[in-house]
């Protein structure tokens, strides 16, 4: 019998755990690659608790239990998560760690699955519960998953290979490099357990995981260019094993614990922010010796090639001119009223699926009308759903999966209505002020060498002027036909030390440009073109930024008289190049409204 | 029989250290306290070796010697050195211990003195020479200073109070406060090396060091309040002891290694930048915990109080009308021709002298013409001194040591010709690319919690759109009446890590601000104030600057086209500003002179 109550299920796990010998168990929302967006045969933490939010993990302690969510998902956790089942906690301030080791009674045995968690946290969560007189125990054989019923099959979908022509270059010439870093550092083979990675290095793609192409797989890399890539064996046809080639053995995903006893006695990379810890585990119960560097396909795979360039472009003029349609809508039709965030997604969705190249959004669209543009992870669903106020600003990031790239992009735009309301004097401020710092990073020429931490003030410093800022990064790595969040590199804040802040700005690398402004319970802005980085020189001691995204900002919220006459500049210069990328692409009214839109300013 | 060559020095040398058993000893330049200026009596690589640079080191093996500095001193180790007895090593391309690991036969043992290293570095050299076969050895009876027949005495000058008006706090009251902190980490002592740090803690000065009015002395600071003085009995008289009063017990400097034994069984605390290697091996060989932590005066050293602040505006507003008479003596005086880079630091130390109230220059003044200004850290004497050639540019970086606080200005100047010779349109652009930087980040807001490495891209963005850049820092910190470079915090670029930048800048620190631009060969540009952090709302959330420095800024070499509305109006701003404060303090042709250069541009 299933069973269909959060308290059945909470019951049924502790009486697992009890079976076990166990005085608590942790539940992360993860996969066994550390991946950014988790499948639905992963997601423990929401059939447990209900919790739907894509950040958060919970602890089940004998008498006690607990979930653990960050300041974005305050409120959906009331609404989702029984409270009598479960503690609502708050981290930061709130650590389930530092949360068991207060609570659990000494000597408790708490489980973890150590695919779930990477050798790092495992290291430190030792730590903590060692203090407290608590012991951290690895359970590969999950007692969720034992109790979980109705539990989804991973997807059985076909892994394809991906065209060498949009690649821009071969698997075995990857691979062949990948060989050639192992050598040089005296190492013998690497995992490859990053799903985008898999991905890259073996010229595949998947439809796995949401908005992000690829199929669920390990690679073992070695240092003579051969692979053995464990993957379910129905994923594998006969076109992805000609691909595959002779010197890429394909196994099963099942095998892979197994054959990580093979490599005992090697020197073998693992990266420690995509390795699991049962990974390492098995390495070392081998008698392996596990060298902790980054993922040896991530500079590789970050700077993009001439036909990833050329790729990325055609998506971002196809992607440019869906949104384009889909901002002439907002302008002509949705003034009339009757429209709401959710029918936006879908009217946005339509126009880049008419573009008949469409394989997935690149993430959930982020549609946000009025207050709700304020919450810059707001994610809109049939209970937040509001209508588009005609005089009001609407906020849209969405982004698409295209063959040959992905894209991210966010406009802010008004909304008009009949009255002819206008934007505030605060609005097209702070409109502006988030537009000066866009412009700033995007024209800066700096040299090799400087890293994305050391740019992020740029776009901050208008809005710093007028002691106003915003609580999230400037700029990610985005990937070719991949993850739209793809590191190393990292456009933020220095202080606090975030990933990818003190990484080198690499030309080939793409970065978003997304500086924004939040006015709690009123309004949200943000502006987002993707960036290319590009040498400036023959040398290559200087770099810039290749715009990438083109698509009209809304004059009207923006105040000419704060900007500079470089500015405006940039802005006409901006929107000729959209016009003449979007003009052969629309016509009609679209074409009307695209005219107006890049008049100069 | 004194030795009067360096061939008869280092042979003198090499047969102590074979006396010693010792196949080799390590000179820096360095003093007991890690001094950045070091006494004519620690002043040990220059009688060795020849060279006067302020930075470098030397090693000396039974058969090979060679002598390390970087590229400032390329030129001057070539004139001063002997190369037929040292090598010429270029750092960091050539490192020390490499070399000697390189070099030095293996088993051999390598001296260092532990008075002039830290334990950070004892413990990284003792590594690389391990890993070559060698050991590392201290040998706190120096074997050069035994050879050193004609060695100066320290100096014998007294330690005086320091007014507590300026300081703004008793001692008591600085002693109490770190106390506290020492008791709230479950610390018994510190021990305070750094001699500024000292000074500061007891509200004493002296003469002892060029440029920084401090004693040598030592502290040992104890969680309940009290301290011990080590310093050598002829520097204290009857007004210092009546001073300090009955908690600080007032010791013989030739006794604090000794004392440091007493404190065995208790946790110390030696900030590892300061601290030398003799000190934690002392206490480590009596029982005692070392605790590697921060000197525990440096963030309330740095933050100065409303005493200070005053203090520090009194001293910039006098030291600001003798620079101006400076720059109005090269604005008339020099196109007529005979002065030269020499000459000028004479006059400008006679107009600070005429104060009444200079104590010291806060550094060797750096009087560049033509292509000397193109060296940031260039230092005149009788050999390198050019004649100052009117219709070029001159570059002067000087500051004053007053009681009431210590100055660092420079100023980049056209100097005149007859024939009216206008500087050329690339050092206007790059004199004005400078100028934009430094306005940009004299008017930045910033929140709380902002590190320097974060504000440094400010001072170079408009530098480096056209792909040009300086290779220093941007700004320092400054003390009060104390060292002209004082930690912790710095503004610089993030990478590489360079010490402070990753400092939160804190309400009442000051640091100068000084984007430059050098064009080898031809000339260099600098302009350079003095920033105070000022809270810029009432919860103190927002941080700014206030300008310190008020003099002239040269707008002959401005290019007005390039600035901006906000950028101009800084200029005039600045200088109604500093025509209101210089003006009271000049007469007759200098006020004439002040008049026409602070007029709007």
């Amino acid at each position: 019998m299933l069973m269909h109550t959060h308290e059945a299920r909470l019951e049924a796990l502790r009486a697992e755990l009890t079976r076990r010998q166990l005085g608590g168990w942790i539940v992360p929302i993860a996969d066994e690659h550390m991946s950014e967006y988790v499948g639905a045969y992963a997601q423990r933490l929401h059939w447990l608790t209900g919790f739907a939010g894509s950040a958060g993990s919970a602890v089940v302690l004998a008498d006690d239990a607990a979930v653990f969510v960050d300041g974005r998902y305050t409120i959906q956790v009331r609404e989702q998560v029984d409270s009598r089942l479960f503690r609502h906690m708050s981290v930061p301030k709130d650590d389930p760690l530092r949360w068991i080791a207060a609570t659990a009674p000494a000597g408790a045995r708490i489980g973890y699955d150590p695919w779930l968690h990477t050798a790092g946290w495992v290291k430190n969560a030792a730590r903590v519960l060692a203090t407290a007189g608590m012991e951290l125990v690895a359970v590969a054989d999950n007692p969720l998953d034992a109790i979980w019923q109705d539990r989804p099959a991973p997807s059985p979908a076909p892994a394809l290979p991906y065209d060498e022509a949009l690649a821009g270059r071969s698997s075995a010439d990857k691979r062949a490099e990948l060989a050639e870093g192992l050598r040089a550092r005296g190492l013998d083979a690497a995992i490859v357990s990053a799903l985008d990675s898999v991905a890259w290095l073996l010229n595949i793609r998947g439809t796995d995981v949401d908005h992000t192409p690829v199929a669920l797989s390990y690679v073992v890399a070695r240092a003579d260019g051969t692979a053995d890539l464990f993957i379910a064996p129905e994923k594998t046809g006969a076109e992805l094993l000609r691909h595959l080639g002779n010197a890429v053995i394909v196994r099963d995903r099942a095998d892979f614990a197994g054959a990580l006893t093979g490599l005992g006695g090697q020197r073998v990379l693992v990266d420690p922010s995509f390795g699991v810890a049962a990974i390492t585990q098995a390495l070392e119960e081998a008698g392996a010796t596990v060298v902790a560097e980054s993922d040896p396909t991530i500079i590789a795979k970050a700077q993009k090639n001439p036909a990833e360039q050329a790729g990325q472009r055609a998506a971002q003029a196809r992607d440019g001119a869906a949104i384009a349609r889909f901002l002439h809508w907002l302008a002509t039709e949705v003034p009339g009223g009757g429209e709401t965030e959710l029918s936006a997604v879908a009217r946005l969705l339509a126009f880049r699926q008419a573009t008949g190249l469409l394989r997935d959004t690149s993430f959930d669209t982020i549609s946000a009308a009025g207050p709700h543009a304020a919450l810059p992870h707001y994610r809109v669903d049939e209970g937040s759903n509001l209508p588009i106020r005609p005089g009001s600003i609407y906020l849209v990031d969405s982004g698409g999966q295209y063959d040959d790239g992905t894209t991210d992009i966010t406009r802010t735009v008004w909304v008009p209505d009949a009255a002819g309301t206008q934007p505030t004097a605060q609005q097209r401020d702070r409109f502006t002020r988030v537009l000066k710092g866009h412009i700033a990073l995007d024209r800066q020429v700096f040299p090799a060498g400087t890293i994305g931490g050391e740019l992020d003030v740029l776009a901050r410093q208008y809005l710093w002027m007028d002691q106003a800022d915003y609580a999230h990064g400037t700029g990610h790595g985005v990937g070719s036909f991949l993850a739209v969040h793809e590191g190393p590199q990292r456009i933020a804040r220095l202080r606090g030390g975030q990933a990818g802040t003190t990484q080198e700005l690499l030309s080939g690398m793409i970065l978003s440009n997304e500086p924004g402004y939040y006015e709690a319970g009123a309004y949200g802005i943000r502006t987002e073109n993707l960036l290319l980085v590009v040498p400036r020189d023959d040398e290559g001691q200087w770099l810039g930024f290749e715009t990438l995204t083109f698509v009209p900002i809304d004059r009207t919220l923006v105040e000419p008289a704060l900007l500079s006459p470089e500015e405006i500049a940039w802005w006409n210069s901006y929107h000729v190049r959209t016009h003449a990328l979007l003009a052969p692409q629309l016509d009609g009214a679209a074409l009307g409204w695209l005219d107006a839109a890049c008049a100069p300013l």
